[in-house]
C-alpha cells in the first residue's frame, strides 16, 4: 500500500495529518508513506506548483492523499504558475478522469444547510464529473481580432471515447446504488453535449437495470434547489460537474465534510489508481491555527481505502466513525463548533 | 408604442393574453400592437420555428412581449428546427445582449422556498447576464479524429467590445441598486474569463462608487444557496448566466413569478429596444387549461415599460398591484394555490 501525500497548501498539512493519523491506526499491511510537495509550497520550494519529483511520486504510488492548494501570495502570477495549476496538472499527467463526489446529509445536520431541514435531510447523491476533458483542457489563448480587439477564446470538446469511459463508471455507480442516473448536459445549444447525450444513450443499453434521465444544467441547477432528494447519481462533463458539486455540496450544509475520489484506469494490486481530496480549498485565513475540520480529508481517505486498496470493510469503519461523532455532537468551528483540528481527529479514532 | 407579440407555445398564449389585459387598462399613448409567430407553432405554419415576418415584425417594433417556446411533438426535428431556435435567433438577430433577471422574493412567499424562510426573505438581487456571445455563439460543430471517433466541439469566446458593454450595464443597474457587484467568470481555468475579468476591471474605473468583486462560477453557485441576500447584481457570461439565474429564481420560490427583460442597443423613442419574456418554459402539461400563473408575464410587461418607453410609473404600479395580490393571497398552482389564469388577471387588474 503505497501512498504519496501532498498536504499543499494553507490547512491542507493540517488536515492532511489527521487524515494519517486515521489510516495509520488501523494497521494495514505494508503502509508506505511518501510526501511531497504541491501548490504553492511548491512553487516556493521549487519554481513551479508540481515539480517533476512530486508527479513522479504520484505514479510510483498506488493512491495519492491531496491536501489542499491556495495561496494568494501566488495571486501575482501566470496562470500557469499559480497553485491551482497542481491539481489540473495532476488529474491531466496521472489521467484522473473520473471525479466521484459523494453529498449525504449526515444525520443531526439538517439543520446545517441553507435548505429547509426536510429538504436536506433527502440529500443522498453522488456526482460523477469527468475530470479530463471539455473547456478545461480543450485548446485556449487570447488574439487580436481584424479590428484590434482582444478576444479570449477556449475550446470546448468531448470525443466518444471520453464520454463511454465516464458513461460506464456513472452507471456501475447508479448499479450500486438506487439504479437512477440523471445526465446533464446542454444538447439545445452545444455540439459537444449533443454527442454526449448520443453516447450516454448508447451506453444506457448495457444497464437496463439503471433508469436514465437527461436533464439541461440549468434546469439541474434548478432542480438541486428544489428537491436535491430526487438526485441519485448525476454524471456531467468537467465544467458543468464544477458548478454543479459544488452547489450540491453547500445544500448538504457545511463543504467541511465531503469527500471526493478522482480515478484513473491504471490498475493497482486490488482496485484502482487515484487522487483523493477534501472539496474544501485551503483557506488561508485559518491556516496554522488548529480550527480547520479534518473530516472531509478522514473520509477521503476512507474512499481510497474503498477504491484504490479494495477495503470496503475499514472505508465503512471510518466513515462510521465519523458519523457517530458527528452524532455525538463533535462540531468543527464549520459548524459553528468549537472542536479544532486535532480534538477531531481524537474524536474519530476514539470511535474507529 | 409598437409592440411585437409573440406568445409561442404552451401556455404562452394564456399568459401572454393577461400581460396584454393589464397593458390595454392603463390607457397608454398610441399603443398599437402585433401579433406573431414563434416556436413550435411557427414550425408547423410556416416550417420554421422563427420565419422571416416574425423577425421583420419584432425589427418594426419598439419592444418585444414573449411567451415562452417549447413543444414536445417537436422533440425529434433536427436542432436548428425546434422551437427554443426561436429565442436564440431573436437574441442573435435582434442584437439582444443584456439579459437582465430580477430575482427578489416577494412578501408573504418566504416560505414557498426550499430554502429557510429566512435565508429566502433576504433575496434581492439582479443577474445581467450576456446574451450574444460565449459558448452559445462561436463556431461548433461534430468531427472525426484521427483514430476515427466522433468528437463534439464548441468554440467559446468574447472580445474586449462584448464584454465591455454588458460590463458598464450591469455597472449602470449596481449605481442605481445597492452598489454592489459580483463578477463571475472562471478565471483560473479559461482565457475567456480571463479576458472577461480584465474588461470587467478596467471598467470598474469608470464607477468608483460601485463596489465590484470577482467571483469563480463554481463559488457563485455556492454561495447563492448558503446566502442569497449577500448578493445585489450579478454579471457574468452567457453560459454562467444560464446556470447562475435559474439557480437563484428557484431560490425565491416559484419561477412562475420571475420576470426578464432583454435589451439591445437601438433607441427607442422613450428607451431601449427589447424583449420581454417570463423565466419558466411552455409547461405543456398545463396548457390550455388556464391554469397557468401569468404573473411572470405580467412583470415582464411592467419591465418593457420602464426599459422601452420610460414608462416608470406605469411600470411601478404593475408591480405593486401584481405584489398586493400575493399579499392579498392570490395563489397560482405553481405556489399550492388554486387561482387559474384569467383570476390572477383580474386580481391584478383590480389592484392597478
Ligand atoms: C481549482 C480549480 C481549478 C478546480 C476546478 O475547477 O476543477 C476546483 O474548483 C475543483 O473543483 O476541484
Ligand atoms: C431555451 C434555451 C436555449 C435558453 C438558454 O439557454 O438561453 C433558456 O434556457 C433561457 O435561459 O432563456
Amino acid at each position: 500500500m503505497k501512498i504519496a501525500v501532498f498536504p499543499g497548501d494553507g490547512i491542507g498539512p493540517e488536515v492532511t495529518r489527521q487524515a494519517l493519523r486515521v489510516l495509520e491506526a488501523l494497521d494495514l499491511p505494508g503502509l508506505t508513506l511518501f510526501e511531497g510537495d504541491v501548490g504553492g509550497i511548491a512553487y516556493r520550494r521549487h519554481g513551479h506548483p508540481l515539480p517533476a519529483e512530486t508527479l513522479e511520486m504520484a505514479r510510483a504510488a498506488d493512491a495519492v492523499l491531496f491536501g489542499a492548494v491556495g495561496d494568494p501570495a501566488c495571486d501575482g502570477l501566470e496562470r500557469h504558475l499559480r497553485p491551482e495549476q497542481a491539481i489540473l496538472g495532476l488529474r491531466a499527467q496521472l489521467g484522473l478522469f473520473a471525479n466521484l463526489r459523494p453529498a449525504t446529509t449526515f444525520a443531526g445536520l439538517e439543520t446545517m444547510s441553507a435548505l429547509r431541514p426536510e429538504v436536506a435531510a433527502a440529500i443522498d447523491l453522488l456526482i460523477v464529473r469527468e475530470l479530463n476533458g471539455d473547456v478545461y483542457f480543450g485548446d485556449k489563448g487570447t488574439r487580436t481580432l481584424d479590428d484590434g480587439q482582444r478576444q479570449g477564446w477556449d475550446m470546448m470538446a468531448y470525443a466518444e471515447g471520453e464520454v463511454r469511459r465516464i458513461a460506464h463508471i456513472a452507471f456501475r455507480a447508479a448499479q450500486g446504488r438506487k439504479g437512477r442516473l440523471v445526465s446533464v448536459d446542454k444538447a439545445n445549444v452545444l455540439e459537444t453535449s449533443q454527442l454526449w447525450r448520443d453516447v450516454v444513450n448508447a451506453v444506457a443499453a448495457d444497464y437496463p437495470d439503471v433508469t436514465l434521465e437527461h436533464m439541461y444544467v440549468d434546469n439541474a441547477a434548478m432542480q438541486l434547489v428544489r428537491e436535491p432528494g430526487r438526485f441519485d447519481v448525476i454524471v456531467t462533463g468537467n465544467l458543468f460537474g464544477d458548478i454543479l458539486s459544488d452547489q450540491a455540496s453547500m445544500c448538504v450544509g457545511s463543504i467541511g465534510l465531503l469527500a471526493s475520489a478522482s480515478l484513473g484506469e491504471r490498475a493497482t494490486d486490488f482496485g484502482t489508481f487515484g487522487l483523493y481530496e477534501p472539496i474544501h480549498g485551503s483557506a488561508p485565513d485559518i491556516a496554522g491555527q488548529g480550527r480547520a475540520n479534518p473530516m472531509a480529508t478522514i473520509l477521503s481517505a476512507a474512499m481510497m481505502l474503498r477504491h484504490s486498496f479494495g477495503r470496503e470493510a475499514d472505508a465503512a469503519r471510518i466513515e462510521s466513525a465519523v458519523a457517530r461523532a458527528l452524532a455525538d455532537g463533535v462540531r468543527g468551528g464549520d459548524l459553528g463548533g468549537d472542536a479544532g483540528t486535532a480534538a477531531i481527529g481524537d474524536a474519530v479514532l476514539e470511535r474507529l
